[in-house]
């Protein structure tokens, strides 16, 4: 089946960072949808100037409305931000007939009830994962996943500038306004802050999630709105004393009294999930009245996490428009003919760190023969511990933390370790891995 | 539009949660699917027995065949578990074109192959969210979410009874055989836990996400399993000591080399998310090469947690079936006829708990009148905190943390304060959450 073609408007960061990803994955998207996606045109204010990302085969102008109309793009990628030219040129391509992907947060906040209705009018999808909480698939987990659910509550750290800096505050004890300062220096905070600090850019996220957890329309003029700026260093030293740490929150619950939708600064138990949030992480609490509590946590801007958002629903586009229902999301996520016999290792292949315990006898020279073991072996030590032995015990607990090593060379390793006269008895394996997101 | 009329293939502790769940949030699933779902007839091995959920209205046969084959019946929920029964007539279904909802891991991760291959033939959706991670929907954030990611590597703590037992032995330091005897008493471990403890439940659902993730046929047999059973109360504790926690997990992970799936107990570094998550609770990692590193938390197992899944996939089916493509899925997640205009609480009816800092005299009676004033609003104070000040100063930071209190009466106690001699300028108030999950 031939790609579908599609025009992204903008070629900022999120613009770039599409362009990137339906490049570099272009064939593992394929597989999963069912045919490719080709990105023919492209609108950016300044069309040559230079990209992060690979142009190559991509007509582009400084003409939004010419990417719009042109009759060989079937679905138009709003990456432009901001609601006037954003809210012009969605409903212009909604009227063509043409699908819609956007992350844009503020145009779906402020006129998604307008959008949403003239997409129905026209029958075509307009599809708005990255709209929050970038790179987490949120909107579908509550819109889909939990959709057996009575929604009782969200709760989300959902802008990734107060979350910078307030992590900031709580490390090094500085004030607001020098963090603030800092972050803008790191990029993680733009020139002008006010839509981040002020909890505005958090209220369109939780608009919309409120909106989709309970089922009221788009209403964000009702969201009570709290900036950081109340939150000085001494409340983040008292909130640690009691247990607490301070995050920017929207909240949006749902009781017998009402729908509450409120932005602000908020005091966390310590050991709640959301309080290890860090950074410019994001994380969602979703609280179904069947599921119980669901938190999902990730990259909540940036490049690339905003375009897997943006992508997917370019896949689901391409998955509605291109199947037969029973085959609308393959069965394994890719289309059954692209489902591929990919080598699977050996777990003696496999490389992983290792924890090892052994009983080892306790006299000179044990450990020299176990370091020649793994000398010889090319197997590197992070960490040797030896707990003494109590008074007349001849054998002590040997504790090793290896580096990444062949599972083949481990057992190697622990035959040669178990058939030496050192230590007694059969050597203990842990593997120990260290995974992302740390 | 009529109710889809569905059938129930088991009525333990997910199907009477599942017939729970869809009679409790009848109306909210309706708005959302865009018409019921009524469960018509249910099999179940003792048909009289007394069961946890509402049967009014359903047929309930010791027959699970004639379920299966009443044409009454469009989507068969097949929560009998095992393979032998559950495959023939999960089969059986298909073959009269029946839609299919499972809950079963085994019978997936065993029969996957067979079964999609009979779904594509006869044009039905087979949909098995509940298989994997209990509640969360992490088959649909894999699956579509990151369907625009090469996925590099999978964690998860999928094996509620496991992460259970690791916890408790670390929390109260016996050993293995000990905490597996008392969460078999609590009803945390079955009678025979072999499927969990020794990794072979957590080996299914590993199979079947990282099929999803990777693209390659479902095979159980090559994933690497190692139980529990190595984890000593002193690994726990060297573990602590060097920085880590043991968990129990099932990895998968595509590197140039190849594809590994392994089950086994694994070190992971204390701050890390996964590290954190205690009990029954499940956990999963995906990391994509654009999203970066996302983490799903929640209930792993449970009749209502599960419910909440096998609802979810009823509702994408139904809406798979009856709507255009363009209203697949609402964009506000309730179909747009029945979003509906919910009160929304002013801020000033809002509840929360506060943390109040302010400047207070440092001089006998202040305490007492700020006391009198929280009395006489009928705010209860869970906690006060008293700086002393520096010599010479004569003024101390005062900080109290109290219970839920409505904002409006927060609003008068606090301008009550300010207006007393007592205190010295503004009072900064910071509001406190309690979700679940903590």
């Amino acid at each position: 089946m031939e790609p579908i073609r599609i025009g992204v408007l903008g070629l900022g960061t999120v613009g770039s960072g599409t362009v990137s990803v339906l490049h570099r994955n272009a064939g593992e998207i394929a597989r999963r949808a069912g045919r490719g996606i080709d990105v023919v045109r492209a609108a950016a204010r300044h069309p040559d100037r230079e990209r992060s990302c690979d142009l190559t085969g991509i007509e582009v102008t400084g003409d939004a409305r010419a990417v719009v109309d042109d009759p060989d793009i079937e679905v138009v990628v709003e990456l432009i931000g901001g609601t006037d030219a954003a809210r012009e040129l969605v409903l212009r391509a909604i009227r063509q007939g043409k699908h819609v992907v956007t992350a844009n947060k503020a145009l779906i906040a402020l006129h998604g009830n307008e959008v949403f209705s003239a997409a129905r009018a026209a029958g075509v999808i307009i599809a708005f994962e990255a709209a929050v909480a970038g790179a987490i698939p949120v909107i579908k987990s509550v819109r889909e996943g939990l959709a057996g659910n009575r929604i009782r509550s969200l709760a989300g750290i959902i802008n990734g500038t107060c979350n910078y800096i307030l992590t900031a505050m709580q490390s090094v004890g500085k004030p607001f306004d020098e963090v603030l300062a800092e972050a803008q220096a790191l990029g993680y905070a733009e020139a002008d802050p006010t839509f981040d600090v002020e909890g505005i850019d958090a209220a369109h996220k939780l608009t919309i999630l409120a909106s989709i957890a309970f089922g009221h329309p788009l209403q964000f003029e009702r969201v009570h709105v709290e900036g950081l700026g109340v939150v000085e260093p001494a409340d983040i030293s008292y909130a640690d004393q009691l247990g607490y740490r301070i995050k920017h929150l929207g909240v949006a619950r749902h009781s017998e009294r009402g729908i509450e939708m409120r932005v602000h600064p908020t005091m966390v138990p310590k050991q709640h999930l959301l309080a290890s949030v860090d950074g410019v992480m994001n994380a969602v609490l979703i609280e179904g009245d069947a599921a119980g509590p669901i938190v999902c946590h990730g990259a909540g801007a940036g490049a690339e996490p905003t375009a897997s958002s943006v992508v997917a629903d370019l896949v689901d586009v391409v998955r509605t428009l291109t199947t037969d229902p029973d085959q609308r999301v393959p069965h394994l996520a890719f289309q059954p003919d692209r489902i591929a016999n990919l080598p699977l290792l050996a777990m003696e292949e496999v490389e992983t760190a290792y924890y090892l315990r052994m009983l080892a006898e306790d006299r000179p020279g044990v450990l020299a023969e176990l370091a020649s073991i793994f000398g010889e072996l090319d197997i590197s030590i992070e960490a040797v511990v030896q707990r003494e032995p109590p008074r007349g015990v001849r054998q002590v607990h040997l504790i090793m933390l290896t580096h990444q090593v062949r599972e083949s060379r481990m057992d190697t390793a622990v035959a040669r370790i178990e058939a030496s006269s050192c230590v007694e008895g059969s050597v203990t394996r842990i593997r120990v891995e260290h995974f992302g997101a740390e």
